[in-house]
C-alpha cells in the first residue's frame, strides 16, 4: 500500500484480466480490419497501424468488460462491444495528432499515423474507424437484444459527437482563453475524454441490462475516475517533459515537440500546481471506488483500474 | 421530350416534391444542430454552414424518402432517415475538400469549410456529423421498429466506410494508376459514390419493410443511376471548364483550381470521350428507369430522378 492507500503492485489477477481482455479485443480487430483485395486495403492498413500496432493500454475496453462482469456477462460477449469503443479512441487520436489539429508526430512510442502513412490516409482511416465502430454495434453478434444494441449505438454517437468527445477537442483547441479556470477546464475534460470513458462503463451496464440504481452508481464512478484519469495524464506530460529536460539539457519549453502541449494548454497541473492537481486525483479516484460499494468484492478490478491510473508511471 | 427519351422540363410534381422533401429535412437538421452554449458551438456553426447553407441538392434524401413513398411511408416519416444520409453526404463532402485531399477551395459557389472556418473545424464538423447519422437512426423517432432501425444503422456503417465511401476516397486518391480502365474506375465509383446512392434507396425500402423482390429491383434502379450520376457529374466537369476556359481566356488547365480533378483524375469522360460516355450515360438511365417497372406510376419521382440528372446542366 503506499501513502494513499492504494496497492502499488496490483495482483496477478488484474493484470491477467487486463491481458486476457487485449487479446479478446485485438481478436475481435483482427477479423474486422482484415485487408480487402483493392487498392482501398491502404485505409485498412493504416487502421492497423493504429490499431493493433501495440501500445494502447486498452483501458476503455477493460472498462467495459470489468462493468460487464459486475452483471454476468463474459468478457468474450463484451469483447465487441469494447473493440468499437476502440475504434472510437484511436479514431479520434489519429486525428487529433494531425497537423491542423495537436501536430504530433509521435504516438505510443512510433511515429503517428499521418506520419507513418500521410495526412488524407490518417484522416480516411479515422473517418473508417468511426463507421466501423457503428457496424459493429449493429450486428446481432454484439447482443441478442435489438433494444440493447440500439442504446449502445445512440450512447456511443452522443459520447463521440460534438456535444462529446469531439466537441471537447473543438473546446480544447480554443482552450487558451477558455479553459482559464477549474470549471471550464472539468467541463473541458468531461467532454473530450470522460465522455467516451463514461460511455465504456455504461455499454458494461447496458450489456448486462444493469437496473438504473447500479447505472447511477457506476455513471459517479465513471464521472470521477474519468477526471481522476485526465489528472495522472497532465501530471505524466509535466514529468515526461522534465526528464526529458534533464536529459536534453534542453530548458526552452518551445525547443521541443513533446512540450507543445503544455505551452500552448492549460492543463489542471498549470492551473492547481503539482501538489493540489496530485491531491486531487487522488480524492477523485477513492471517490471513484466509493461509488463501487454496492457491487463488493466483484467490482475489485475496476477499483484497481482506477489507483492503477492515478499511480501509473508511464 | 429529348432526343433520349425523357423529359427536359418535369412536371410540377416533381419539383413540388422536391422541395417538400428539402424543407422537410431542413426542419429536423435545423433542430439537431441547435447550437450549444459552449464553445463547442462552432463545430455546430461549421456543420450548419455546411448543412444548411444552400446549394445542396438534397438529392439522397430525394431517393430515400420517394423510395419509402413506394411502400406508403410518407416523406415527414423519411425525412429523419433522408437527414442521417445527408449528413453523412456533406461529411464526405467536409473531409474530401481538404487540402490533403482534393484541395477545394469552393464548394456550391462558397467557399469550403475549411476556408471559410478552419481545416481542424472542418475535421472536427465532418467527424461531428458522422456520429450525428448514426444518433439519428438509433432514436425511436426514426421508425418505430428496432429491427428497422438496426438495419438502417448497420447499412449506412457499411456504405460509409472502408469498404464503402471512404474506401472509394482512398482508392480515388491512389487512382491516377489504377483506375486506368474503366472496369476499375466503375469499382471506384461504385464505392465512393454509388454506396450511398445506393444506401439511401434501399433505406426507403427498409422504412417501407419492402419484401426482397422489391428490394432487390430498388437495388438494381440505384446500381445504374448511381453511375449515371457519376457519368452525368463528370460531363459537367468538363463543361465548366470548357466555359471558364471561354470565359477567362486560360488554356492551360493548371492555372485554375476547377481543373485540379481533370488534370490528376481519370474520369469517365478522360476514358470514353465525352460521346461515349455520354450515351453510357444515357443507357445506365435507361436501364434504371426499366426496374423501377414493378412499381407502375407511383415510381414517377424516381424514373425522373434519374432523367433529371443526366440532362441536367447545373
Amino acid at each position: 500500500m503506499n501513502e494513499n492507500g492504494f496497492e502499488k503492485g496490483f495482483d496477478e489477477n488484474f493484470d491477467k484480466a487486463n491481458k486476457h481482455i487485449s487479446v479478446l479485443v485485438d481478436r475481435v480487430l483482427q477479423n474486422l480490419l482484415a485487408l480487402p483485395e483493392g487498392p482501398e486495403s491502404r485505409v485498412f492498413e493504416a487502421a492497423r497501424y493504429m490499431m493493433l500496432g501495440g501500445g494502447g493500454k486498452r483501458f476503455r475496453a477493460f472498462l467495459c468488460c470489468e462493468t460487464a462482469a459486475l452483471f454476468g456477462v463474459k468478457p468474450q460477449n463484451a469483447a465487441r462491444t469494447a473493440a468499437a469503443i476502440e475504434c472510437v479512441h484511436t479514431y479520434s487520436l489519429i486525428h487529433d495528432d494531425l497537423p491542423c489539429m495537436d501536430d504530433d508526430d509521435m504516438r505510443r512510442g512510433r511515429p503517428s499515423l499521418h506520419k507513418a502513412f500521410d495526412e488524407a490516409t490518417a484522416i480516411l482511416a479515422g473517418d473508417s474507424l468511426l463507421s466501423l465502430a457503428f457496424e459493429i454495434l449493429a450486428d446481432e453478434k454484439t447482443h441478442p437484444r435489438k433494444a440493447v444494441r440500439l442504446d449502445l449505438i445512440a450512447g456511443l454517437a452522443k459520447a463521440s459527437g460534438g456535444q462529446g468527445m469531439v466537441g471537447g477537442q473543438m473546446f480544447d483547441l480554443l482552450s487558451a482563453d477558455m479553459a482559464s479556470n477549474a470549471g471550464n477546464l472539468t467541463r473541458l475534460q468531461k467532454m473530450k475524454t470522460g465522455a467516451l470513458i463514461s460511455f465504456a462503463v455504461d455499454a458494461g451496464a447496458l450489456l448486462g441490462m444493469a437496473d438504473s440504481a447500479a447505472r447511477n452508481s457506476l455513471a459517479a464512478y465513471a464521472h470521477d475516475a474519468g477526471l481522476a484519469f485526465q489528472i495522472a495524464d497532465d501530471l505524466l506530460d509535466m514529468q515526461e517533459d522534465a526528464n526529458i529536460r534533464k536529459d536534453t539539457g534542453i530548458t526552452d519549453k518551445t525547443d521541443k515537440g513533446a512540450d507543445e502541449d503544455e505551452v500552448q494548454r492549460v492543463t489542471f497541473v498549470s492551473l492547481l500546481g503539482e501538489a493540489r492537481a496530485r491531491a486531487q486525483a487522488h480524492i477523485l479516484a477513492e471517490q471513484a471506488a466509493g461509488y463501487l460499494a454496492p457491487f463488493g468484492s466483484a467490482a475489485t478490478h475496476l477499483r484497481q483500474a482506477v489507483a492503477f491510473a492515478v499511480n501509473r508511471d508511464y
